[in-house]
Order: C-alpha cells, then structure tokens, then sequence
C-alpha cells in the first residue's frame, strides 16, 4: 500500500494514500488491534457525528467565530457521510479510548480532508483550507460530542427502527386478539390446566405487555433528547460562543426532525450516562415481553401431534437436516435469543454506565454498541417474527375443543353452587377415576346431570370479551 | 409442641395448637425447608394482602355476596394484621409455590381462624364462623391477588422508602451544590488533569442524575398503581360480582392513600410483571447513578495525604483494625454495595418476568422478595449515606488551590487565541521539562507573561454559575 | 434501656448494658440502619472468624506473642461463638464498610469483653483482661481477616450444604434414569415432536448436568481454600510472627476438617475475591442446569388433561384457592426461583468482584452475602426438590405410548433406507391428510405395510441403553 | 441479480445464480433479516464444521456408508472452506433457527454444490454428484452437528486467542513484579493511604489474580472438549454407524491438534451448553480481574500533576480534541469496556443456556456469538493491552517518595511497641495539627526522635518480597 505522511501533535504518521482520514485515525487503527472486522464503530454514531458537525458549524458560523465558506464546506462533507458516500473512511473500532475522541478525531479529520478536496486541493498538501481541530471542532470537545453523537443514534434509532417494528408486532397482535375473542380454551396456571379463557383474550395479554412496554420507552426518550452539545471538555463550556448549546440543539433537531433540546446540566451529560441506561431499561422490559409472548406461541403451536397443538405457525423452511417433514417455531426461537441477548446487553450498558468518574465516563462507545445492538434486534426481530410468523397464527380448533371438553378445572364453577370443598373432591374423583368431571359430578350425588350443563358451560367463564379498537 | 389437627381438600394436617393458620400453611412449611430463617415472605406483601382482604370483604359486601357480619370480622383481622399484631403467624418463605398460593391460603386461614376466636369461638371448633376458601377469599383467586399485593407492598414502599429517601439525598446535594459553586477546582476526565470547573457544578452533575432517576421512578409508578384484583384464576374473572375490580381498587385506594387503578388488562397483569420490570428498572437506573455519584464522593475524598484529597468527610468511625487513625469512607461503601446489589437484584427480577407461561408468571415471589429488597436498599441506604455522610461534606481548600494552580490543561483557554497545535506543544514543554505552564508558556514565545496571566484565568473558564433554586 | 459508657480512639459511646460488643460495633448499630431486620451479616461469617480468632490466638501463643492465659481465653469465647449460643451478639448488617471492619472489630469486642466475664470480671471494669485491638485481633487486620473468614464460611456452606444437596439430588436422578431407561418415548426438539428416546435416557441427561456441574464446584473450591491471613493490612503481613499465615492455615484446617492452605499471594487475596467469583460461576452454572431440570420436568407432567403429561408428579398440597381439586408442580416453581436468585447474585458478586481499587476490594460483606445465599438456597433447594418431588416421579404410560404411536418423526428410520427426501414427503402427507404415518407411508407406495413394521420400530431407535451404575 | 431455482422439500426457490449455496440458505436469507451487516454467524463456527463434515465423511466411509469418491470431495471442500476461499457463501445470520440448522444446512448446500463443481458439473445441473441431507450430513442431525462445531469453535478461540492474550499479558505482569520489586510506596486500602508495600507486590496481586483465572480456563476447557457429534436427532443416535462419535472425534482431535473427545452423555449435549457456559464463567472470572487490574493501572498513573501519579504509562497518541497535550489511560478504557461487555455476554449466555427444553436448547447461535465475542476480545485486549500500555510501564519515583515520606499510616509500625490505641492518638495529632508522623511522634512523649527513626522504616514493613522466577 502506498501511504503519505501525516502529522498530528505528537509527530509524523503514514497514513494510506488516499484515505480522507489522518494521523489521529491512523494511530487509533495501529493501537486498538481488536476485533476489527467485526466491532467497528456504529455507522449510526458516524451519522450522528455528521448531522452534529454540520449544525456546530452552523452555529459557529451564526457567532462569528467560522466563516461562511469553512462552514459551508463543513456543511457539503456532512451531507456525503449523510448520504453514505464515506463510510469506508471510518475504520476505528468501538475499544478504543472510551471517550470516543478518536473517532471525534476521525471524523474531523476526514472532514478537514475531503473539505480540501472538494475545494480543489491535494491530500498531500501542506497547508489544508480546514484544520482538524480548530476549524470542524471548534466549540467542541469529544466529550460533549460523542455523547451528542450517541443520543443522535440512539434516538433516531429507537424512533425508526424499535418502534415501528413494536407497533408493527403490536397491531397484529390485536387484530389476532380481536380475530381470535370468540374461541374458548383452557387456561393454563402453573403450566397445568385451568379454569378457560378465550384464545383473543390470551392474545390481549400480549398486546397488553407491548403497549405498556411502548409507553415506557417513549417515557425514558425524554431523557435521550437532551444534548451533552456545549458542554465541552468538562461541563462548563470552556471555548463555546453564548449559546452554543442552544444553537445547535435546534439545528440539529431541525435535521433531523427529533425534539432534541439542550440537556439542561452538561455536567450529568458526559460524566454519567443515565438517558442511555434508562431507555435501555425500557428496551430490556420490552425484551421480558418478547421472551414471554414468543414463548407462549411457540409452545402453543407445539406438537403437531404430543404437544399442545393449539395454534398454527406458517411453515417457512424445512426444519430438520435428520427428521424429514420437521417444521419448527424457528421466528420463536430468533425472537428469544434476541430477548435474551438484550438482556445481557442491559448488564454491560448498567455497568459501563455506573462507572464513570469525576467529569467523563469513558465506556461511552461500548455504551452506544450495546445500546444500538439492542434497539436494532428489538426493531428488526419484531418485524420480522410479524411478517413471517405472527401475521399467519390460526387457531387449531379441534385440538382447542379437545383440551377444553377434557378439562377437570371447569369444576371451578360450582364454587358459587356448592362450595369449594366439595367442587373438590369431585376433581379429584374424575381424576383418579379418570372419569368426565360431567360423570363424576353426577355420581357425587351433589348435582344432577342438568344442572351440571346449566352451571358448567365454558363460554359463560370466560367473562367480558373485551377488543382493541380496529 | 401440642398440636391441632386441621383439614384441607387433601386430608389431615398437625398444626401448632395455638397457631392461626391452618393446614395448607403448615403443609407448605413441611414442603419448603428453604432458608427459613432468612428468607420469610416480607412482611410488607403481607400486609399489602391485608389491605387486599379487607376491601375485597366490603366489595363482596356491597355486592351482596357476603354478609356484614362477616365482612366486618375480616375487616377486625386486616387491622390487626396492619397494626403487626399477628406478624408471628406468616412463617412461610419466599421460596415456594411460584404463584404465591400458599401465602394467599396462610392469609385466608388467618384470617378465618383469627376471626372465629375474635368472635367466640376457639380454634379447636369444628365449624367455624368464616371458610378460608369460600368466604376470605370470595370473588378472588391466588392468581389476581397476590400480584396485587406485591402491586401495593411494592408501590408502598417505593413511596415511603425509596422516594423520601432519594429526595433527601437530592435536597442536601442540591444545597452542597449552592455552597461549593464559587469553589473552583481542576476538572478530571479519564482520571486526568482537565481544564478547572467548580465543586458546585460537579455535584450538580449528582443532583442531576438523581433528578432524572426520580422522575424515571415516577413515570414508571403509573404502571405499578394497576391492579389485577378482578381477575381471578386466568384473567377472565370467573366467579366475581360486577365491578369487582374497580370496587376493590378504589377501596385499596382510600385505604392506602396511593392512587390504585384495575389493571386494564387482567389478563397481562396475572402472566407477566413488567410493571415490577420497569419500575426496578428506575431503580436499576438509580443505583447506577448511585454509584458512580458514591465512587467520585470516595476518590474525592481519597487521601489524606496521599490521594486526591478535594473534600472531607465526617469521621465516623475507627477505620481500621490495624492501622490506627485510619478513618474511611464507609458510607460510599455500604451505598455502592447497595447499588451493586440492585444491579444484580435486577438481572433476578427480568429473568423471572420473562419465564411467566401462558396465564400466569410463577415467579413471582422471587420477583417481589427482590424488588422490595433493592427499593429499601435504595431508600434507607441514601438516608444513611445522607445523613452520616453528604451533610457533612466540606471543601479542602488547600489541596483544591494546589491542584487547580499545578495543573496543565489550562492551557485549553488559549485554543482560541494561539491555536491547538501551538497549545500543545506548550503543554508538553512543560510537562517534559517539569515547568509551570506560565513558564513554559513565556520560554515558548508565543506569548508573554501578561498575556497568559490575562487570558488563562481558572475563574474565567468555569462558565455560568447556575445554581438549584433553594 | 440501659447503657454502660465504652470507649474507642474516637471517644466515648453508650452501648446496652448487658452487650457484650463494645464502642465500634454499636457505632456502626448506630451509623448504619440500613435493611436491619433482613440483612445481618451472615451467623456463617461469625463462626468463620470465631475458627479464625482462636487458631491465631493459638499462633500467636507459638509464636510467643500472646500468653497462653489469653490465648485459652480467646479460645473458649470461640467456641462458644461456634456452639450458637452468642449469636445475639453479632447485631450488624451487611450495608457497612465494604471492608468488613465493623464485624472483626465486633467479634474482637465480643471476644475480648466476654472472656473477661469468663475470667471474674465486669462489664463495666475499667481494665480488661484482654484488649480487642492488641490481644484479639493480634497479628490481624480486618483486610486479612475477612477474607479468611469469607471463605472459611463458603467453603462450609459447598461443603455441608451445596454439594451435599446436588449429590443427594443427582443420586435420584440417576435411579431414576435407571429406573426409566426402557420407557421409549417421543423426543422433542425446538419443542416439537421428534425422533424417539427412553425417558431414562432423557433423565441420564439432567444426570449428567449436575455431574458436570459438581466437578465445576469442586475445581473451583481449590481456589477458595487459600486463606488471606498473614497478609494483616495490604497483603505484606507486617505485624505478624513468621510462618503465621502457615501457622493459622493449618490450625483452621485441623478445627473445620477442610484443606485450607495459606494464600500463595496476599495482595491478590484482599485485594480481589476471584476465588468467589471463580466458585459462583460454578454455582451459577449449577442454577442454569437446575432451571433447565426442573422447566422440563415441569411440562412433562403438564396437564392433566391438556399438556404433555408424560410424568406424574407426587402431590403435595392444594393447588388453587379458587381451582378445586388443581395440583401443580411447586417444587419445580421454587428451584427455579432459586435458579434465577442465583443467577441474579452472580451478576452482584461479579460487579463487586471486579470494583477492588489498589490493596484492598471494599465490597466484601456483599459479596460474602450473595454467596451464602446462592450456596444455601441450591443445596438446601436440591434436597427440598429431590426429598418432596424427585423421588416421587413416575412415568405415564398411557400417555407416553399415546405420544408415541401418533408421531411422524418415526419417519426418520426410513431416511438410510428411501432417503431424506422421500421420507419428507411421507411425513408432510401424514400431516397434511391427518393419517398415521404407516398409513401414509403405504399410500404412497415407496414402502409395503411389512416393510414399514420392520424399518420404523421405535424401540430400535433408541440406540445403546447406557445406565449408570448403582 | 440473475437466479437459478433450487428445490427443498418445501418446493422450489430463487437462488443467486453463482452461489454455491442453496434453497435452505435462500429460505433463511429471506426469512430472517436481521442485523444482516453487523451479525453474520461467526466464520469460526463455519469452519468448526468444514473439520467437522470432513472427519465425518472420512468416518462415513470408513464405516462403508459413504463412497471414497465421495468422501474425497467433500474434504477437498471442507479444505476449501479452512483456507478461507468460500467465505462469503455463508450469507446467514446468528438470529435464526435456534438450532443452527440453517447454517449446517448452509453447509451441506455449499460442500454438495461446491463439490458438483469441483467434479466438472455445473450448479443448474439437475442431478448433483452429492446430496447435501442424504451425503454430506449423512449420520449427522443438525442437533448434533452444530453443538459440535461450536465446540470446535470455542475451543480453538481459547486456545489459539484467548490464553495467548492471557499469557502474554501475564509474563509482563510478572515481569513489571520482579522489576518494581524494590519500590516502596504506600499501599491504600478503602482508596485511603495504608501501610507501605512495593510496587513490585503490587502488580505480583495481578499476576496471581491472571494465573489463577487461566487456571479456571483450562479446568473449564475439559468439559469444552466433549463433542456431541454421534447424538443425531435427539442423543440417541439414530442413523449413525457404530463408534461414530469416537470416530469422528478422533479425527477432528487429529486435524485441529486439540484434545476433542466423544461427549459421554449426548443428552446434555444436545439439551444444555453448560460446557459454554462453564468456561465462560471463567473468562467472566478473567474480565472481573481484568477491570481491577486496568482500573489500579488507570488510577496509579493518573495525573500528570492532580493525581496518583505513581505510574507512568507510554503515550500513544493525543488524548483530546480540544485540551492540547492532554494524555489518557486509553488501553485501560479499551480492556476495561471489554470486561464489562463479557459481563453482559456472561448473562445472556446464561439465560441462553437455562432456557433448553426436553431435548434440544434452541438458544444456540446466540450462545456461541457471544462467547466468540468474550473470548476473542480478551485474548486481543490482552495483546493490545500489554504491547501498547503494560510493557511500557515505569514507576514515577518523586511522586511515590514523597506519597510514602507523607503518610500518616507508617504509624502501625509502632502496634507491637506502643499498642494500638496510643499509636492512634498519634496519627491523629498529626492529621489534625497538619505536621509529620515523627513530629507528632515525638511531641507526644510516648517515644523519642530515634526511636522513631528505628521504628518507623517503610522499607522494614513490605515484608518478604517473593518475585516470580525467570
């Protein structure tokens, strides 16, 4: 490979000949030999970068402290990373300093750079039209623009991936809650028999858990709005123009179409990540939800022929190498190991997130990797167990007016009639006797044969039949 | 020990002679020999049950199900129950069935036997004045009411704990904050000289985050105040009167002062706990900000000769066995062993509210024995760390002005009038050569020595001031 | 209620006339109210320090520094500390100093103060026969001594309780799997119906989990058998005789039975507690195989009438408040609490594990706490699960042969004789038709009716029936 | 893109003209879309299985199931796939089947077609000289298959990356130990000044803290080696010739150079991965002591003029975009978000691994990416921590002189002469009155100027200095 020589404050650097990036990049390649090729930084946060230097410059511009030509050509190499025209050019990896300055770093430098090229000049120029540091980040520090950075990703993120992708999940299951209400089954507590329920009133459970799990992440984006942006390099804004944070606070909002505001204590902005660990909680909630609902249909659809058989998954792949004519759950299975993997990302983002010290936190972009993992897999995961599983449920009816007409628990409804104690022991004889509760009960001698119809009559157990609105 | 013999659906049970539970109590104590002598069920999940009791009594009342006579003797046994008058009579453990069952069944055969003496009557009748199945828990399922009481225990002690001792700990480091403002200090990132804030802005930083973890506490709360009361055995409500849930709902409601609300869906709210999820989560959330607000207050406070030694903390005890004078700071300790705990108390909680099956989670008295743990960890823990710790907390002036003068990245105030390349190299001048930066800054050339006294002033670099309303 | 004065370097303090502990111990009753009722620091703890104080007195007395009247004091109060009958002594919580400090200096106290009643005198004489800091605690810091006591306390608890547990419950479950091996039944993968195994090949599985996990418990224990003491206050012993680790080693080895050794390095022992985090991974790793255990055995004794059903499960109480005649598997219910409990200590032990800063971890009694916990509740869970479930379990074989005569993925025998392909098509066609599988298989001509009998015999596909030994 | 169609027992499918793979493939492609870009399934599970298809079709054929010729082409494939030449034939990602079928099916698909090519035939080509369920996975299951090959995988990660990084890290360390063994400075317990160590003693805790944490590993890696190939569909082994698994094993043993061995048990192997879960708690164990060890390395050499100070680490590269000069720990922040991210994979691999049921753990692709990820970053944070950061470590001598010649705490040297609590009154005085240890010492009358001089040398407190051998 051919390199030229570049230099930063600590000396001279080779650097591969045409890359847009410097000597700090460079380095941070050299020093973080880890996982290269498959931990690379986020591509999200190199956008929230670029959406952030282009609004910094902006504002930088509005105070008079950057000129119109530097900030409009700041403002042309923002919107090529925008478009996706540069991602090559941002080899870092997440372990690297745990500010997140080298990838500050590098993205000033291929800002500085590919700036000089459009505007006509060489790489290897000596003299370059913007300079790294003083020019794409005045105003700046890493340390208030990569946590800027990070809410970028991870809102924008949450807003156009997770969420969609819940109340994609969400709608369907309402629909199958309102599709299934009239079907009468029978419950399960304990993974044993109980008193029925219908198939659309289980399925509003599931609802029920998204919309609450929904609302609690849009609750914590509160937090995520506020930019660490003007707080510098500890809090107090050392080198910003009057308010900068404002400024660019609305520029970006203004891009990016988000109600970002300034964060109100700059402070809390870098040394703790608090916004990040809250929604990540909400995001953990939903993935309990997930794991619970996924769960539930895929032992529901189990069998076909010794499990519980209740309900039917479309069938998309041959399920088995060795068994012919296997099908599996298998948008189940890819949905729980996302929950599960969410899980543990919530452990390395509360723990990265607990240690920070004095004025930084520097587990930032371990923080921001989990962060968008999480948010990326709820999102997609969802989408895809909707499209290729959920959207296609149907009831097993046979199979659900089997377990239903075997079901010793109906005796629950001689509670009111003739007392729990005596309801009982007329379980426990059709039970042991392996008798119909119908047959036991009436050779307890506690009930005839016709209030026995009267009074145990599934579908008037399973109560107020409840539908989300279409 | 004398014993009574009782009976339940299954048969014969010894029970202790003057014990008020009855059979299935005592069969769960044979069952479960678990950490009895740590691991209770909390008494505060009893007393939510007595809460539960008694305003399911006066709603089964009012809905003409049960009689007066018997709703005011549950009513008699609920009170006693709040005022901790039978709280030797709940010997079961946490480590039971899943559902809580056995807990519920302790209370109804409390309650029942309890009011039979309370009536007249001896525990050795034969015929008692109220049935432990048919009349305590009339219109009610161990599956809607035990989540309720962990709802109540929960809400309760997030409520009188966890909040009024968050808020103290707010109040002192928001007056901590006003006091130190003018205090100003050598910042820290990555554990290195930065440029100088103020002591005040750094515990504003604190008070920040607890702000946030409160108001994430709050929103989460919303969740919490719903009850599942109504649902019985699956969700459906099968055997309650019209409106049960919201008469008793209401009914807890006044009782306790907290704003309880029917689950709107009974269904989600017998099979899953993600409001126990989410709240912890705030919890978890807290904790994390606990951590990292205890770990600065011990680094700060590290020394007394031989650290940071910024601020000092009250004395409250001989440190050590060995080394005599040492004096530690033993409630940053206890307060980031107590965060440590949520943290994993955390991970206990969403394992165990993702692994509810169909109609019921059964892990619940694991998820609640956890919850209530952490949000009195959280709770006292702060009034400790308040009280024993914040409250006294000074500045030390000399080492703070040693720091602040030493220090090197004061050298970042002259970015805007000689840049950051030249900048650096002036603090390397002096770090290399072991120099003042004022020196090396004069023996540079790049500028003189009245214009470094002019342009890198510490109390210039701090930015505005903004303190907490009082 | 009363108080005498004592006294410590920090002054004087009122401590209840009667008690035993003196100044430190009640400033820490009075500097620590955090969680009192439920979390006093582990008894295990105390009567691994009392083994501790009076192998060192013994030392100590070897060593010439201690006389040998102090010495056989010291051992006594020991002893009875081991023989229970102090424990109301011992009145701290966990939420101390993170070095455990209070406790040593609390059984130094309690020590020194009760031998001096031992040998004539008062509590409230001026001079005492023996000092807590100079005579008790001699040659000892609490940075040493903790620790020691730490794992003098888990080693124990594995010991007596864990392991015990585990091979109580392994022991069944291998009978058991003896038992069972020539029930054939269906298998199930992805939690759908497969090829067929013997139930007692499915149990040989859970068998060989614990197995695996016992043999990780006990690599692990070498770890926890090196003792700290010797290393007094950072680890470089100073204040001790020679060869006093070696010396006090080998004494608590001889009084507990266990062998203990000197740690090889001090600094590593009081500064991490990898040995901890080394024996819960192995604990946790046990939860993970009990949970899986314990989850199957669950669902294969779903039902009765609408699950899997495969197993009977002995019955131990009521089920249901509102569910006459209901059954469920509460065993089950409680060990995979534990399981999770488990789960969730191992995340608080390793955030605490890995927040040792310089000489000293100062998450101690936390640590030492969830610990004991998890060890506690696993053992004392096993035997619970194995004495009121495991050895009760039986198959049902209406059911299994049920299960068995209707699957399709007998299918896979035909595999090495018409194919993978052929094979798939018979079983899609069974499905899709609702017919049994040789009926399938014969329509669609690629086999005979004789053929089939002779090729799909599940009683052939269940390969080499390994059982253990008795 | 131009297609072929490719058929599976489910019909036919579109498939990029060229590629090697098939309908199988295609099927998950379209159906799980997921993370595409960021989580491919790990290339070490492929080629896990390229040894694995090899040594099973050499087994094949010996076992006189498989022809040469067939056999010769499959491992000419396999060989193919080791050298990295199909790399980007495996399109599919970890969130799928929980199995891992798709990916053996990717597999067979690509070994079958790959080799119909290699024998001179074409991909449209409608008979192929293989069959990727009947040839290449012959007496194979997926269930068996992939564990197997995740096996492989893991255990070469280990062994090839994961104890290299370990080791080369541990001989630095020890190495540092044995230089550093003569500087005394003070040692700090509760991050408070201690009593003097070396700082040779100092980094020997943190080689014992790696020694015994690979000894963890290597303990672990026995249960690693079990393969579960030989179990087929279920662990019984159905459709394998006789001695499969041990002929299969022995060849994999041989190609990798790795002590593999059948799995005794197939059952577990199948149905749980606590073998993976075994040895990650030992690397969880490692990244515990990891991040104490890179926070003390952090915080020794923090500073340059605010803080510790006692260390000085190699300057790699700029530390700030804004404060110039400024140097950070930065291979301490990178090895520090690694351990905490194995801290969040150790959670999700354990949730993974409770949640198998009956036969199968259908968590599998999760499992093995995150214990891929742990190992792989540890060994190369290991490496990147030790070349870049951990060899380059000097000791800072001024500031260690003057932290020991200022500490109060050199004072326990006077215990055995003075006792304890007149010691105390000493160090108190001097703390209180601002003056030097032998100042107060002396104005305090309890011993005189030489005394002190004889008493009080730090160098005498540290002990016995053992150091590492060569």
């Amino acid at each position: 490979m051919e390199y030229r020589i570049e230099k930063d404050t600590m000396g001279e650097v080779k650097v591969p000949i045409d890359a847009y990036y410097g000597a700090q990049t460079q380095r941070s390649v050299d020093n973080f030999k880890i996982a290269r090729d498959i931990n690379r930084m986020p591509i999200e946060v190199i956008r929230g970068f670029a959406y952030l230097k282009k609004a910094a410059a902006l504002a930088n511009k509005d105070a008079g402290v950057l000129s119109a030509e530097k900030c409009e050509l700041i403002g042309r190499v923002c919107d090529e990373i925008l478009a996706g025209k540069l991602d090559d050019q941002f080899p870092l990896v997440v372990w690297q300093t745990g500010s997140g300055t080298q990838t500050n770093m590098n993205v000033n430098e291929v800002i500085a750079n590919r700036a000089h090229v459009l505007n006509g000049g060489k790489l290897t120029d000596k003299e370059k039209v913007l300079l790294p540091n003083d020019d794409v980040n005045k105003s700046q520090s890493s340390n208030d623009t990569f946590p800027t950075a990070m809410h970028i990703a991870a809102y924008i993120m949450v807003k156009e991936v997770t969420l969609p992708g819940l109340e994609k999940l969400l709608k369907t299951l309402r629909k199958k809650s309102r599709d299934f209400m009239p079907v009468v089954k029978i419950g399960r507590t304990h993974f044993m028999d109980a008193t029925p329920l219908t198939l659309g009133q289980e399925f509003s459970g599931y609802a029920s858990q998204l919309e609450h799990g929904i609302r609690a992440i849009k609750n914590a984006l509160l937090h995520l709005a506020e930019l660490a942006i003007g707080g510098t390099a500890v809090g107090t804004g050392i080198n910003t123009p009057p308010d900068f944070d404002e400024c660019v606070s609305k520029r970006v909002s203004e891009m990016t179409g988000q109600p970002f505001v300034k964060a109100p204590n700059k402070f809390e902005a870098l040394a703790s990540h608090d916004a990040i660990v809250e929604v990540h909680g909400a995001l953990k909630q939903v993935a309990v939800s997930l794991m619970k609902i996924a769960n539930d249909i895929r032992m529901l659809s189990s069998g076909p022929r010794a499990g519980i058989g209740e309900i039917h998954l479309p069938e998309n792949e041959p399920g088995s190498s060795i068994m012919p004519g296997k099908v599996n759950p298998t948008q189940c299975e890819a949905l729980t190991m996302i929950a599960t993997q969410v899980m543990g990302n919530d452990v390395a983002i509360s723990v990265g997130g607990a240690s920070g010290q004095f004025e930084l936190n520097v587990f930032k972009p371990m923080i921001i990797y989990n962060f968008l993992h999480s948010a990326r897999l709820i999102g997609e995961g969802c989408v895809s167990f909707n499209d290729r599983c959920a959207v296609g449920i149907e009831p097993v009816k046979e199979n659900i007016k089997k377990h239903l007409d075997d079901s010793l628990m109906l005796v629950t409804a001689l509670n009111p009639k003739i007392g729990y104690y005596k309801a009982a022991s007329i379980a426990q004889k059709a039970f042991k006797e392996n008798k119909t509760l119908k047959q036991a009960a009436v050779e307890s001698g506690l009930l005839t044969a016709e209030e026995f119809d009267e009074w145990v009559d599934p579908s008037k157990m399973v109560g107020r039949l409840d539908t989300f609105p279409e």
